[in-house]
């Protein structure tokens, strides 16, 4: 495993497991953070359990990205029928660290629906990629606020590729200093397939989609 | 599937999936807005989730729609004979978005109740088509509020077709200015039947329904 | 069908299906209001649904209603035996229009026992005849307030026979102007039985009811 890594406005002291994901919050005082989602499962009986201080909003996030993972766990690879029910056996327990900070909106969506397939396909995701954008439950991805906040706090991690919406493109271009933006790559998404296949890239799991989630 | 394409005040880049209808709300602060509904199915045991920061009267609206759709699901031609059980196998979830505006009302019955037909049927709506209209649970389409701003905002975002309350005619033939109008041709409705022949107008389920769903 | 007809105060542009019963309601604002009731049943597990805004009195209301009903579904000519289970196989989903305005208070009783009655003899309820009046759960017919402003209330919307407990009769008799009751008949109720007989007066289920439903 090697010795531990502190990393300016990073959590993870190694690279963390399948079920996590990086997403990008703006914080009601004005600054940006590094926001991850953790996600988990255990035997159990189909429950969904949320914690890290969340609101309403938030919490429908998770719904919705839970739903749509449902919806499509066959195309995903996660079962092996359509009619194949999902989770009866297990329950899913989702957090957003830290656990004292509060947290509202519905940015994470596209961070949320990530750590899910990462978890149930079982593939972990580069912790040097960030995501922020709202999803809907057919899988739009829908713009957000706060861009300039959240990428600077990307900047100061270490982050090196965003997925953001692409209908905050133009924002992005034109509102956001260069300096902050120095060193990241952004990707553009329209649709949470276009987010799992850059997310998964290279990754086995992505070989399979090809046929089953095609965009 | 084409380049995505942003038009004003419309939140799918593509064409959306069976699933998913067009409403028309009237925010609190004097605003009207083109409110999507998605409804989306998964493996379950029967259940309903309502996600969109939805208020009492609008989650009731969800119910007397899946209702209807559950009473009249072998008129629909979704079900095989009258006494067969239906979604018990299903779970299903409908989201309003955007995630983070509050939506309460009964003006979107008809929009859901639509989005659940196109669902089950899989039969997209042209998103170029609106609806406004409560919905009583035999079936009766209910006159609603806030039209003016209801028909600027579908104005706005390029809609075609707006489905409306019969009982509403008046208000809209004499309060609604040409202007806000233009361009728009109106389908006046009183029973969800009439709703569902106009909106999947020329698709393959409307034959079936000439002789199970005759107004 | 033919062509709608908008009556003041009526909801339904067409007469309504079995299922369907005309309330009257005192609103909280001092006026009264014609509250149509409506039951539908579809395949379910023997569930019961209640929508409308619905205080805790009425929704209990319903409870009793829908106990009655499979109490003396036997003698209501429903079911074949005395024995034989009631509604296992389907959900029971009982509405009161309009969604947003919120309804209390024990009178919709003999209004709700009659859709329910309705709905499983398949029998609809004239449109003109309206009832107000609690109904207790062994079928006793209890008296009710706000009488000036419900009758107002029917007729304004062209009602021409409503249904009261024998208990107000003498404060409708004495204490309602003459104006406001004109063109209605009065119809005095002690118990259940009677509402149904007259409800159902000279359609096919009264006949049965002659040797099992007698008063």
């Amino acid at each position: 495993v090697g010795p531990p890594i502190y990393q300016k406005d990073r959590i993870y002291t190694h690279a963390p497991p399948a079920g996590v994901s990086t997403g990008l919050g703006y914080l009601g005082n004005g600054s940006g953070a590094v926001m991850p989602v953790e996600a988990m499962s255990m035997p159990g009986k189909g429950g969904l359990q949320l914690t890290g201080k969340l609101g309403e909003v938030i919490r429908e996030s998770a719904q919705i990205g839970l739903s749509w993972v449902k919806a499509h766990a066959y195309e995903l690879g996660i079962t092996q029928t359509p009619e194949e029910q999902f989770l009866t056996d297990r329950d899913i327990h989702v957090h957003m660290p830290e656990g004292s900070i509060g947290k509202e909106g519905p940015s994470a969506g596209t961070a949320i629906l990530s750590a899910f397939v990462s978890l149930f396909t079982k593939t972990p995701i580069n912790p040097d990629i960030a995501m922020t954008g709202e999803i809907s439950l057919v899988g739009q991805v829908l713009p957000v606020g706060g861009l300039k906040e959240k990428i600077l706090a990307a900047h100061r991690a270490g982050i090196k590729t965003i997925l953001a919406p692409g209908a905050n493109r133009a924002d992005i271009e034109e509102n956001v200093p260069e300096s902050v933006k120095t060193g990241i790559k952004f990707v553009y998404v329209e649709d949470v397939k276009e987010v799992l296949h850059e997310v998964f890239k290279g990754q086995a799991v992505t070989e399979r989609w090809k046929d089953t989630l095609s965009l």
